[in-house]
């Protein structure tokens, strides 16, 4: 008979499908999609980049006012899920807000520092910045504040402009300035629909990055532990007493910490240790007047709530342009910080969260900050983990954090006198030690050898050298491996699997049995400008390596642009002067309507294209039997 | 019975392959490729990168003595196709040699006046630069000279510096720097196996730049036809003389360049014209003292070949800056021209050129050439056609055009002193319109709207802004380009070919029936960190688009990173909460291997991969139809 095998089946599953039997092809041929004309196209294009998610979905069919209102709801989650909010869901938010309260106000006073900022101004961040989020956002388990990671950035940065002990009143204007350029970055991101940006930053960059900054403000703070309050001062080096306050709520801390992370429903130890640290901190030192004895207390907060610092913002001059870049990378890392703790929660939770709709929040949030006082915010990692364990339903919890801290602002600020520098150092090492993701890096480890290599490189960069350049080397091997991606496709050669028409990557699958005569090659990616020489480089190296063939079979490519064309048309006139036909399976539709414009089609014939892997072969086969 | 159509033949499939009928699962599994360990994974990627074309594997195997004659032979192929040289190559290669000189020539002193030098610098060049490439270079058709574009972009560049007039000497001195620069450049990119980066910019980009670089040389000539030495002489405007002898020249030329284009066997009319034209009309001029009318001549050129520049080039100091910025972007135009001039030609007569070598040879040529007054060279489209026409057979046509261009600069380089300017600016407009490549430019049109985007962007760059422009606006759309490929891959629904187990584009084939209660998503692309967010956000999209189902599945995905996997995290916990079950089919090597490392095929159930799409949907198909 000579017929293969593959050859019977597939005429098979002709005869059961009840259509007539075909021996040269399959019943289907290859789609053409229809031709769509320039400005679809074009419309198609900037939908894809921009409007991925199909925003103006909900908006069809409506009426003006109802758009009106879908509109505004938009803006304004609070309108929408406002209005089915409930007694139960308040018992919960308020729960859950007073939690992350007694959380955030110890660690407000400790991040300020990280920012060299006085503590008031953390403070002021965590009363405005939630209100404004809980009216704007969409994420109903982030917890708003100033963060360990972003006060040290912030910090760092501005220190590198304006010594803070030198001249605190231009830190604090710069501060503020960097604050509102970060937010207006970050909401022009979202407004113009460019959160994609932020997605440059990988996973594994970020995690190498927060390892790197907590171990980074960890050997900060033993400063605060050895009771040095600033080198250049001439104090007691070696203070007993700081280091047993630190040491001693350091463990206790530790200790409460994994109390909460091995026994889930005793969270709240974890969610209080802070508060109760400080508290017995404050006493301790207080009885004692240790201060007297070299322990360095806070000594004064500001009372009262924020001030306006509109005419404190630099708007022209060269520390404008200054503000500008800090506020950048600050408001960068800001962002994708929020962003990655509003997706996970929505996750866990199954809703919705639109990126750019976040990033106009959020945006917004550090501008109106800017004006009254605060430095950037963005959402804590650990408070959203609380505040979500302790049941927070709507971004209400927000709004019962900001009044508690309203509060405090108002009222308990002189409290804070003696509290010990030792313990919100310890508070602050406890905090960031869980940023340190060991567990994760390992997986990265086993899963991606190229993710590891960037999130090591980010570690490595922010404790050897500085938070910036860590940051500089995570973006840089991202880029690498984007560059990689884009100039070389995966290629592979494919074989049969004896007894069926399946055909699978011969290194994946051993048992696959290359096709005498047919080189089966499978390019899983567009063919581009960027890579259109290497894949038909490739493609005449495998030509090269075979053993003698008569058809080149290409599969899968996934889209191909003008370029593409040009070098599928070199291999094609390469492949004739040795006899080879070039026969295409299964092209996408952009592949198949480009082919056909460019009338490559033609040159090739329309029978060299087919709908399977396995009609091609089998229309080849004859061929290659003659051969063998 | 119960039991759909892919059912059966599925099972007929098992049966014809004399394999047990096994009544859920394929006989094959998916394959799991064998563990690659740390050193063994980078070489590979640094492979893949730098050393894709397996450039050492010539040397496998072979005696020391021997790869030390083939490493020879690798920087001087020269020592390879010598060997075979025989007289019948000799014969074409005279012949064409002999033909691209009678074109170089007048080119030559026309395209010095582009980069405001004096004539003989690029005869220099013609005589230098196309003697080190025929020992180091690997194309067989290549011309190499100074070509237009490069003439007009290095002189732009050079005149935002130094005016040509007035500093003649300084500026001759930036030029041979920019040459040297240049050089360093293209041979260091091809030495670090760099060369991928000259990819970047896309076909559809040069042909725009191209053009737009043709009509701006165009409209600089009108200059001379109108007689216009400098715009502040105080010369009269319309020359007659002037007029006529352009005018005429430039008729003549592009008929002969018509039929040359017409009949192939007559090319050589047109490759004789200029200097056809030259003789003529620097003949008139004489006789008719044309000269004391009006008409602008060449006057001098100097006799003799070239002297040393070595001393002439600026090593430090701000002019060495200027030189090594204008030589990066001059070098990096002319690279790309030579490499695709010398791709085309290749897969014309089929050789393998290797870019990475060729660059080398580029480079190493025009820094030789920086030392010996030369300016910056490279392969010349039209002069490259004229030779693989004429017959050549190697590069010793460039050591014969070299030579004649030698016994020029030596003997006759007084006979051009009467040659008007304006047969110059005809020959010059003659041989740039045919950069005008608006066949391709109609094409890409055709093909890829946002090629045709690049390419008429960096047109209308060159006309109405500037070379450089030009250049940064193509360079960016193509980088708009690469992002959207990297965050937006393309994702697509799957439906069934009624009575076949073919699942294809729902989009792209009408015919297609979606399978109830199953979701079939293809994602052609790696998920990595620029795309997962988009890619799971797009699945739930579908989803909530979708009429209810049972089960996602998944197929295709190429290869995926620790974002990648987070992702399908994500979408897996999601789809839990609605009872919907999440299966792969078919998937990579790389995404198998991964997912194994991380542990998330453990987390949906090996059961839930498949091997194909048809033996996945065969699974859920009963859960599918309880629904129905």
């Amino acid at each position: 008979m000579g017929r293969s095998v593959s050859d019977v089946t597939e005429n098979r599953n002709m005869e059961i499908s009840g259509r007539p039997i075909d021996d040269s092809r399959s019943v289907y041929s290859v789609g053409f999609p229809p031709r769509m004309n320039l400005a679809s196209q074009f419309a198609h294009k900037v939908k894809e980049m921009f409007f991925a998610d199909d925003p103006l979905r909900p908006y069809k069919g409506q009426t003006r006012s109802m758009k009106f209102l879908l509109g505004l709801q938009y803006l304004f989650p609070i309108l929408d899920w406002g209005r089915s909010y409930d007694l139960a869901k308040l018992k919960g938010d308020v729960v859950s807000g007073l939690t992350i309260a007694s959380l955030c106000i110890p660690q407000d006073i400790a991040y300020a520092k990280l920012a060299n900022l006085e503590p008031q101004y953390a403070l002021y961040t965590s009363f405005v910045a939630p209100l404004v989020y809980a009216v704007m956002g969409s994420s109903r388990d982030i917890a708003i504040g100033p963060v360990a990671v972003v006060s040290l950035l912030l910090g760092t940065q501005l220190q590198n402009e304006i010594d803070p002990v030198k001249n605190p009143e231009e830190y604090l204007r710069l501060a503020f300035t960097a604050t509102f350029f970060a937010g207006v970055i970050q909401a022009a991101l979202g407004f113009f629909r460019l959160g994609f940006l932020v997605e440059f930053l990988s996973h594994a960059a970020i995690v190498g990055f927060m390892a790197g900054a907590a171990v980074t403000i960890s050997l900060q703070q033993l400063k605060g532990f050895l009771g040095i309050k600033n080198f250049t001062t001439k104090t007691d080096v070696w203070n007993w007493q700081t280091i047993l306050i630190a040491t001693a709520f350091l463990a206790f801390l530790l200790v409460a910490k994994y109390i909460g992370k091995k026994r889930k429903n005793l969270f709240w130890v974890s969610a209080l240790a802070p508060l109760v640290s400080v508290i017995l901190a404050t006493f301790f030192v207080y009885i004692t007047r240790a201060d007297r004895h070299g322990v360095q207390i806070v000594k004064h907060i500001k009372q009262g709530i924020n001030p306006s610092s509109a005419r404190e913002i630099y708007f022209s001059g060269s520390y404008a342009t200054k503000g500008l870049k800090i506020g950048i990378v600050a408001g960068l890392i800001a962002l994708t910080e929020a962003i990655a703790i509003g997706r996970t929660f929505a996750a866990m939770k199954d809703y919705r969260l639109d990126g750019n709709k976040e990033m106009l929040a959020l945006g917004t949030m550090n501008v109106a900050g800017s004006l009254t006082s605060c430095y950037i915010a963005t959402g804590s990692f650990s408070r959203s983990a609380v505040n979500y364990m302790a049941g927070c339903h709507t971004a209400v919890s927000n709004i019962v954090m900001s009044g508690t801290v309203m509060l405090t602002l108002l009222v308990i600020t002189p409290l804070f006198k003696y509290t010990p520098n030792a313990v919100l150092a310890a508070i602050i090492i406890s905090a960031v030690l869980g940023l340190i993701d060991y567990q994760t890096a390992y997986l990265i480890w086993k899963v991606d050898k190229l993710d590891f290599l960037a999130c090591m490189g980010a570690f490595f960069g922010v404790v050897f050298i500085s938070v910036e350049i860590g940051l500089l080397i995570a973006v840089m091997i991202s880029f690498a491996k984007i560059l990689l991606q884009v100039t070389r496709p995966r290629t592979a050669l494919l074989g049969n699997l004896p007894g069926t028409t399946i055909y699978r990557n011969v290194e994946q699958y051993p048992e696959t049995i290359k096709v005498p005569g047919v080189l089966i090659v499978r390019v899983d990616s567009a063919i581009y400008f960027t890579n259109s020489n290497y894949a038909r480089e490739r493609a005449s190296l495998m030509c090269a390596l075979s053993s003698p063939i008569k058809s080149f079979l290409s599969t899968a490519v996934i889209d191909i642009d003008t370029s593409g064309i040009h070098a599928f048309e070199d291999l094609h006139t390469a492949l004739q002067k040795h006899g080879v036909q070039l026969l295409l399976a299964n092209p996408g539709a952009a592949v198949i309507q480009k082919l056909r414009s460019s009338g490559f089609i033609e040159i090739i014939g329309r029978d060299k294209i087919f709908l399977t892997v396995g009609d091609a072969v089998k229309a080849c086969a004859p061929k290659a039997r003659e051969d063998a």
